[in-house]
């Protein structure tokens, strides 16, 4: 099974920078973890022909899944479900469950305010449209509920902006679903943090010991500079199994520390977050 | 003159979601506030095929700046320049100027560690081979010049990853060459906090202001729930000059504090960032 995914996010502050894109860190780590591979992640704003364009590209490139937040609320400026449609090639429609969701929220916050009834207005039924085959996913802490929807072999997801909305949902009912893609594959990851030695100086050290490694990844980010130089060497794999995984990465631990104190260099500390 | 901006941010560390992608925000931000339009941010691994596919899509929508970051320091992984260069179809080579700079960088970090000389490895040169056409960008506190490079009615701009090198060349030298796209655009923005009101019936409040105001871009970002409603309302607008943008963004600022208060909603706050 084709292991990639995409990350799309929706919102026209994202393009402005008055958010910072903590959505597409805490999705890209999730996917990472669970032995999955982000392939791309891609901004636009809240504009059906460019959420469809992006969408189709996306599906174009054939991943498993793709995610896309935000865009999902009442408001006219929440175009995500239409931009679903239109790459699709499909219509919306209210969705009878989706419905059945959003009359209960709205139900339940009557109850609280002790109201009579809070009146399902054309805004609130719109969370309740959805793309024609797509199926909603409840959303336990927020109005609008979550989306998902196959297309050949690439099932597209789309879940609210507000972060813990799109993290309970995506912990509770897409995990679930991503599960089967993410079956034989672990990851594991370790960072080695060295000073002395120049990140140029490191180069082909690193070529030499990704060669005799292949399965390992190493990525130098040097925190400090040439001249006063703390690089952070982030050592990652999959493999079939985590004790597998965690053997490769231990391998390359050993050789590179070794090569980094021939070099001149200190090993300040490694870290191991999983 | 067209003043749409593209983001490319390149490195794994951002698709496995171990580093947050504060470039992309902050350099987001600051195209605004030039009065420019970031269109759309894409995030990418290390590799030459891809980083080549996404700037030539990009340049395909004929953005008048493509904005890169990371890729283009010392290791085998740095692939930023070779994509850019296989995107054009043009060859990579050392660029003299890039060169001395470099050269020059390694002399003052052997006298600092008064060693006699730090010798210009295959890995260090590196940081000078460039797509012809292409003109290094000083950079002031790194040792990786960025690069600039004009395709038709495009400038591609490439920055390094490490945050505080990309913020200072893109303040010192990229900066001027954005300001002519610049000319004669003012950006101005406010949000209005509000409480007591729900996302879903301040909905269709929001598109009869937007009617009335055409030019201001009203965004509500819902902070609490529909229960606990706590709404920011986001009013941008770009205009010739500033006094008007302000002028657009506090007519709709009246009406839509009148509004919220009409449906029984409470002012929290008015912040004005700029």
């Amino acid at each position: 099974m084709n292991q990639s995914i995409e990350i799309i996010c929706i919102g026209n502050e994202l393009l402005i920078g008055k958010t910072l894109n903590t959505n597409a860190q805490w999705l890209a780590k999730r996917i990472t973890t669970m032995g999955l591979d982000a392939h791309r992640i891609t901004i636009v704003g809240d504009k059906i022909n460019v959420i469809s364009s992006v969408i189709q590209e996306a599906i174009h490139r054939k991943p498993s899944f793709i995610l896309i937040t935000g865009g999902l609320g009442p408001t006219f400026d929440d175009k995500t479900l239409e931009g679903i449609a239109k790459a699709l090639g499909s219509k919306i429609e209210v969705n009878k469950t989706a419905l059945k969701m959003v009359k209960e929220k709205y139900l339940n916050y009557a109850l609280e305010i002790r109201m009579e009834a809070v009146e399902l207005t054309p805004q609130r039924v719109k969370m309740a449209k959805l793309p024609e085959g797509a199926t909603p996913l409840s959303n336990p802490v927020g109005t609008a509920p979550a989306v998902s929807i196959k297309h050949e072999n690439t099932t597209l997801i789309a879940l609210p902006g507000v972060p813990h909305e799109m993290m309970r949902i995506f912990d509770e009912s897409v995990v679930p679903l991503m599960n089967q893609a993410a079956q034989g594959v672990a990851y594991f990851e370790m960072s080695i943090h060295s000073t002395n030695v120049m990140e140029s100086e490191m180069a082909p050290i690193i070529v030499k010991v990704m060669k005799n490694n292949p399965y390992v990844y190493i990525k130098s980010h040097p925190k400090g500079s040439e001249l006063v130089p703390h690089i952070e060497f982030h050592l990652s794999t999959t493999a079939n199994d985590v004790s597998t995984a965690k053997q490769y990465v231990r391998n390359v631990l050993l050789q590179l520390t070794e090569l980094i104190q021939k070099k001149g260099g200190k090993i300040k500390s490694v870290v191991s977050e999983i």
